[in-house]
């Protein structure tokens, strides 16, 4: 049964569109954190829309399992195979078409196998500006940040990717495909499909391609890095500068000082670029497209306020582009510098802007409760009410001790992040790392209501299995 | 049976939330265009979440279709009864709430029954702006509001209603509450629920209440008026308005040089505010927060810089918040000026934004020709691509012949839409005056899934029937 439809789809696919030698296929049978690795029937590389509405539909026939996948370089194993070797890796790679810009619209119509970057570097060369920026934009493809949701630095002015996304095309898991590229501001016909499948991460349809809202690249950008005593302090200087002018915040970004000591400590070139160590820090980034006005005073103006207000005990400004890169350096290196440190437990949380402050005091103290000596590491847009909040292993402990305590801690944290009203996935998504959390947390109604819109569009089960719902 | 479910509901609902004798149902059983008038088994007027949930899984454990109803100002029977007089109206008018406003997290949550100025008022009292203008907002409530996705003026700067929620708690077609009020700005956490009942039409659950983002409000206010030769001028007007400070743009309004005669004609005190008539006009607004700069001085930059391209050829500033209402009332009165001009057939489409000028020019092309002497009026937010293409009778024809032509002529303005990739209803929703235009336009895969979603949430078919999906 199974070798017919690995003939059909090699009829269907040709020579390069289908992988079935184990040696070929690991890599993409694995993910990047290394949590997941898994043994597939084929790893299929279609090259148009058609390619991959014939193989999912070929493989709907033959009641196997297909899994949708991108750059892989999601968080949470999105992509992760769950199957026993049945299953069908369906990489969209080869749909790395950029087919329209219109920088009169400021659309983008692009194919889901395009890079972010690759996508940034085009409409930027069309005048215009994509903006999504995530860590991984090299790599991660268009089709799965929508599929994710991805939200990264640049949330707090421009949203989430679903709030960029105008159309989709998608094949659905029986192998039709939906033409949804529409490209309009306004559409009141029928219920919202493109947000149904974006942030779906890929069990309820294959996003193929999609059109995406641009916007005027900013003409005027500064960045500051300030010193603050506390995350309440943060909070109310993200107000001020809301209080100014919220439509020039293109990111707001906390990072506290033991998070900003280890990467001073471990990252090649990174130093600190205020007078004197401090409890926490912002890095704020503005960006204008007007020429009119001088952005460089008006943040100035904001931080001399602050500076009077006790908000900000001291500050720098990038005085070029260079600079600016090297303070957002010190913010992208966290991660970094914490791997090199030692082990870590990371949740990625959200709740309202407002309990941010809240957040960060109690679950510390729960943590520190719970394993003596941990190192609190939270960082992240607190802007946007998210934050990394990542937990270093104490510098006496074994690292696989500490390891072994990881749902313990992650369930401190959570129990804080919920008593909140909050998210235990901000931007990463549930993949089938997460699913058991979904009980507890989006249970009742909800979890129902999910359960029969896969059953829905996916009655016999096929499309990415075991990811977002718990069996 | 019958009987038995309204002594239920009696009992469950108290005496000011049930209405049984036809007179006082009367005003419910219509709508306000005068296109629908039905027969109600009962209005239920429920005062909490609870009640509408204990009215709705009394009505399915009868069998009995519901009709949602919010301020039922509806321009497409969206709240129409279209039973044989058993169904029963739910008005949510008497949930009306604002629960809590916080201005740090820039947040309303608010039951379904307020309307959106009673909503707006409230917000502007604690410092913020419910960025959402519509002209029935006296009267529309914000869960139909939120169930027919209302755009409006200021969408090309804040988006349509489903922009600006963050959360949502609805009564599912089986008594069920959902309660997904959360106000997170970033949280993926399986399927986006709010998005699916947002736009909905009361088809799939009953909003009760809703989380919205609020803005800053703008500090600085300007607005013009501007004489335009053609559609194109005025579009390349809006890309030099964007060009200079997209974020400032708050509204960009288009009239016809002879839909604003009318407007001068039969609206008292409305008078040109131009040296001369132009064969078209642009009302522009903008705002911003910031106090720095002058907006004035950029506004006036702008039109002169457009002025020197040829653009505009003549333009006045607004001198004074009276001045702008006065402006804004020249665009406002288009409606009922053109009822008293005589019998009008309306479109509200969309197109991408660079199409609005062929739009423009070929549905007007194809109206002449099938009624000569047939006047095109259109008017609307060009700077969302959404055009009221409203037609109104030739100066010697009967109204009634006129109106008998009203589908041909839709027809005809539908087939250059759908040519352009445009939609036959951007603001107003489907309703059950439009849903015979849904298997045509949006048919194949796109109302095969829709038909699925709605009997996976309401298998019995009791919510809203008739509306939206064509049966």
């Amino acid at each position: 049964m199974h070798d017919e439809l690995i003939q059909k789809l090699q009829k269907t696919l040709g020579n390069p569109g289908i992988l079935t030698v184990p040696a070929d296929m690991a890599p993409y049978c694995e993910d990047w954190r290394g949590l997941y690795r898994g043994r597939a029937a084929a790893v299929l590389r279609p090259a148009t829309t058609e390619q991959v509405a014939d193989a999912v539909r070929l493989c709907a026939e033959h009641n196997v399992a297909v899994v949708p996948q991108g750059g892989n370089t999601g968080m949470v194993g999105g992509t992760a195979i769950t199957g026993d070797g049945s299953q069908i890796v369906v990489n969209l790679s080869r749909l790395n078409r950029i087919r329209t810009i219109d920088p009169i619209d400021m659309t983008l119509e692009v194919e889901a196998g395009v890079t972010l970057k690759a996508a940034q570097d085009a409409v930027e060369t069309a005048g215009c500006l994509l903006p999504l920026s995530i860590s991984s934009e090299g790599t991660a493809q268009i089709g799965g940040v929508l599929a994710v949701n991805a939200g990264g630095n640049n949330t707090v002015k421009y949203g989430n990717a679903r709030d960029l996304l105008l159309g989709l095309e998608v094949v659905l898991p029986d192998g039709q495909i939906w033409n949804g590229l529409r490209r309009l501001r306004k559409d009141n016909t029928g219920y919202c499909l493109r947000q149904l499948f974006a942030g779906s991460e890929g069990t309820l349809g294959i996003i193929t391609a999609a059109v995406m809202k641009l916007a005027p690249r900013p003409r005027q950008i500064e960045a500051a890095m300030c010193a603050v005593e506390s995350p309440q302090a943060a909070l109310d200087l993200f107000r001020k500068f809301q209080h100014h002018d919220p439509d020039a915040i293109l990111a707001f970004e906390y990072m506290s000082g033991e998070g900003l000591d280890l990467v001073i400590e471990h990252i090649p070139g990174a130093s600190l670029p205020l007078g004197a160590r401090a409890p926490g820090y912002v890095l704020v980034e503005l960006g204008v497209v007007r020429t009119s006005g001088d952005l460089r005073a008006e943040l100035e103006l904001i931080l001399s306020e602050a500076f009077e207000a006790g908000l900000v005990s001291d500050a720098v400004i990038a005085e070029s582009g260079q600079q600016r890169a090297s303070l957002w350096k010190l913010r992208e290196e966290h991660s970094e510098a914490q791997k090199r440190e030692g082990a870590s437990v990371k949740n990625d949380v959200s709740v309202p802007v407002s309990a941010v402050p809240e957040l960060l005091r109690r679950a510390s103290e729960s943590c520190e409760r719970l394993v003596p000596g941990i190192r609190v590491m939270p960082f992240g847009h607190i802007g946007d009410g998210n934050i990394h909040f990542n937990l270093l292993q104490p510098k006496e402990m074994q690292a696989s001790d500490f390891l072994a305590r990881d749902r313990e801690i992650m369930s401190a944290v959570n129990e804080v992040v919920q008593s909140l009203h909050g998210s235990f996935s901000a931007e990463h998504g549930v993949g089938c790392l997460k699913t058991p959390l979904m009980r507890h947390w989006r249970g009742g109604p909800e979890l129902e209501i999910m359960h029969r819109l896969k059953r829905a569009l996916d009655p016999q089960g096929l499309l990415n299995p075991k990811k977002v719902l718990p069996s």
